[in-house]
């Protein structure tokens, strides 16, 4: 079975915005074993839309739209299904009442404007939006689905997991499809290629795929045969040497984002952690809070972004300041024995750096970062040249404080550690 | 004049990849006056993509397609163009021989399938590539214009630049354009279209977009005229009126963004600024040191996401968390008065709430969260319900926790203000 997408709004034919939903959608719907066989991006222009839609659904029989289902009268995802399909919309009273109930909630009056997202294609199936205003829509039309999603990539998401995925359970073939899905970290996007093409190039099934963002990496292996053991088997064959070959550079197997996996350690240590950041300006403790729960272990931080602040809120020596720099190890080292001896936790993590765009002294070129671990024996601190802009930087410099901090929890987890 | 912009390869509707070229020749093609109205990705599917080409070329002028002009069979892109045009290919011979002697320079001998590239659809101008193998080709057709270009981006850039730019500004109609882009925030999505909707409504030039995305919301306008005069007389006819009724919602013209905008009044202050986060982690921390040179106005902050650490790092005293609970009034402005004291900034932020999944006490529904911004004087807190999930609600908060330091930056700077 084969599925297009199309994703709806003007904005995304500009300079400044990508439709990212597709690369969601595509992962989920290669899961279920349908393929992507074209995407496109179409402006608010609902004659357009109309017949984009129309020649999507005479080539492929499961078609996702992703936006213009808001309230205004550029949101034309709607009306433009309908025209494609030659149905009527139809006004649902209980959308609207949902919706007015939605605005009470936030102590606010709906727009009458809103109205306009409580009408529905005839024969449509209602999907309800639990994160948003806008409900998505189930449409079957001679053999074909259309899903009318809305554009946030939360709303669109949540609704396309609960909703859709059960619903195309039900309609695609069953084939047996496996997947392994490593996460991996501490090495460069063509280090881990050249790692594990060896094993994978000689394979179209299982497929390989590698992703990089921001110092982390994915690998996807899917395998799909006629029976679950020979897909079983398939994914064993290719998957088992690439986990060999990669060790503990594999922090997660089943999408658990870093964050999360450090998290699971430390509560399973009794253990807890602070922050002391200097360039990243709080971004680890946003990381290590975006877990839920976080606060099993999480207890909070300083923000030194001034020498002043490093010696006033974490006691670092004015001298160590004055002789090393605010980028030095032994400043990444008296930032976390003194977060550590202020917050009373387990581990505290410092972090400082120079993340550009310009160095603000000789001596701490733009990307150099020092990363140091406290617990209440010892102190260790690697040093690290990024390169790449302010956003790099810091971004690669908290994923490798997380590793650096999850590596440490796994060795003092071994029985003959130390 | 209408373009459209066709992506062929089947690596791009893949999860791994995008189609990013669409990108870089919408920016050129908008900069002389042309608009992309649609854009896709098709696969290497030669039915498929001669579909693509005669749908786009009946309903725009322009159609650029990028990659699929290599040598394998995986290349269907010229024979694609030729189908869908109904036009032969011609095979030429001096093509081949460029082609033979670019490899004999690499001191490579040719492979006989590359002799695939030397094929032209009849009719068509050569466009000669000299960074790849891959020559493109410019097509007319019943006045409308269709360019095949190589996939690769510094390839296709130096070949649209030097040989379809000067091309397409001879038919493309000479047009001035102005754009005003607005950033704006405070308010939902569609009350700013309600908002500035009755201004807009009545004109298509110029074009009127909204996007939003986090609490964010940008206003883009572009008027198209024949003269300068036009242009800049039209946009001020709308855009100023928009501007009037946003007052002082709009926080920046021209693209800023919140942390700088914010940045830069308390320089213009002499004013600094430190922060003291609980459900944010420390996002407002990194958000205000996204901006190069933060460390002007930006001194640090605390990350204290326990009542111990309210306590210990901020002074929060324990009978108010435990009067009040940890997400109230009460606890923000301590927090803010703690911060402020502990770091002697002009300003403190503070923010506490409940970002969820789950309510932690039945006194705080998720969603719930406090501001508080404390100086010498005063402390205001501003009390917020937001829906949605984690993320959703941390990124609202802190851009809430900026907005209201904006406005109270700006109050500040009035002559008369107190």
């Amino acid at each position: 079975m084969n599925a297009e997408i199309i994703a709806v709004g003007s904005e995304l034919l500009t300079i400044g915005r990508m439709d990212t939903n597709s690369l969601y959608l595509t992962g989920e719907l290669n899961n279920i074993g349908v393929e992507v066989v074209a995407k496109s991006v179409v402006g608010d222009d609902r004659d357009r839309l109309a017949e984009a839609i129309r020649g999507a659904l005479s080539r492929s029989q499961i078609l996702i739209l992703t936006g213009g289902l808001g309230p205004t009268e550029d949101d034309v995802t709607r009306e433009a299904t309908a025209q494609a399909l030659d149905r009527k919309m139809v006004f649902h009273a209980e959308i609207a009442e949902l919706l007015e109930q939605r605005f009470a909630r936030m102590k606010r009056k709906m727009a009458e404007i809103n109205k306009r997202q409580a009408f529905v294609i005839e024969g449509a199936d209602v999907l309800p939006n639990d994160r948003g205003t806008a409900p998505g829509q189930w449409v079957e039309d001679s053999g074909a689905v259309a899903m009318l999603l809305p554009g946030p990539p939360h709303e669109l998401k949540a609704m396309f997991e609960r909703q859709c995925l059960p619903r195309l359970e039900r309609i695609v073939p069953k084939l047996a499809i496996r997947t392994l899905f490593l996460r991996v970290t501490g090495m460069t996007e063509s280090d881990l290629d050249q790692t594990i093409s060896p094993v994978y190039r000689k394979y179209t099934n299982p497929a390989t795929t590698i992703l990089a963002a921001n110092g982390d990496l994915q690998v996807h292996l899917r395998s799909r045969c006629a029976t679950a053991e020979e897909a079983d088997a398939l994914l064993a064959e290719v998957g088992g040497p690439i986990e060999a070959v990669l060790g503990d550079r594999i922090y997660s197997r089943g999408g658990e984002p870093l964050e999360s996996v450090v998290g699971g350690l430390l509560r399973a240590a009794h253990a807890t952690v602070s922050v002391a950041e200097s360039c990243t300006g709080g971004m680890l403790g946003e990381r290590f809070t975006t877990v839920p729960g976080s606060s099993d272990y999480f207890v909070g931080g300083f923000i030194t972004y001034t020498n002043e602040m490093k010696t006033e809120l974490l006691g670092v020596d004015p001298q160590i300041l004055g002789q090393f720099g605010a980028v030095s190890r032994e400043t990444a080292e008296a930032m976390a024995a003194g977060a550590r001896r202020r917050t009373n936790s387990t581990y505290s993590v410092a972090i400082t750096g120079e993340a550009g765009p310009n160095a603000s002294s000789a001596a701490a070129p733009v990307g150099l970062v020092f990363v140091a671990v406290a617990d209440g024996e010892k102190i260790s601190t690697v040093q690290r040249q990024f390169l790449g802009d302010r956003t790099r930087i810091r971004t690669f410099t908290t994923q490798m404080a997380l590793d650096i901090l999850r590596r440490r929890l796994l060795r003092a987890a071994l029985p003959n550690a130390m």
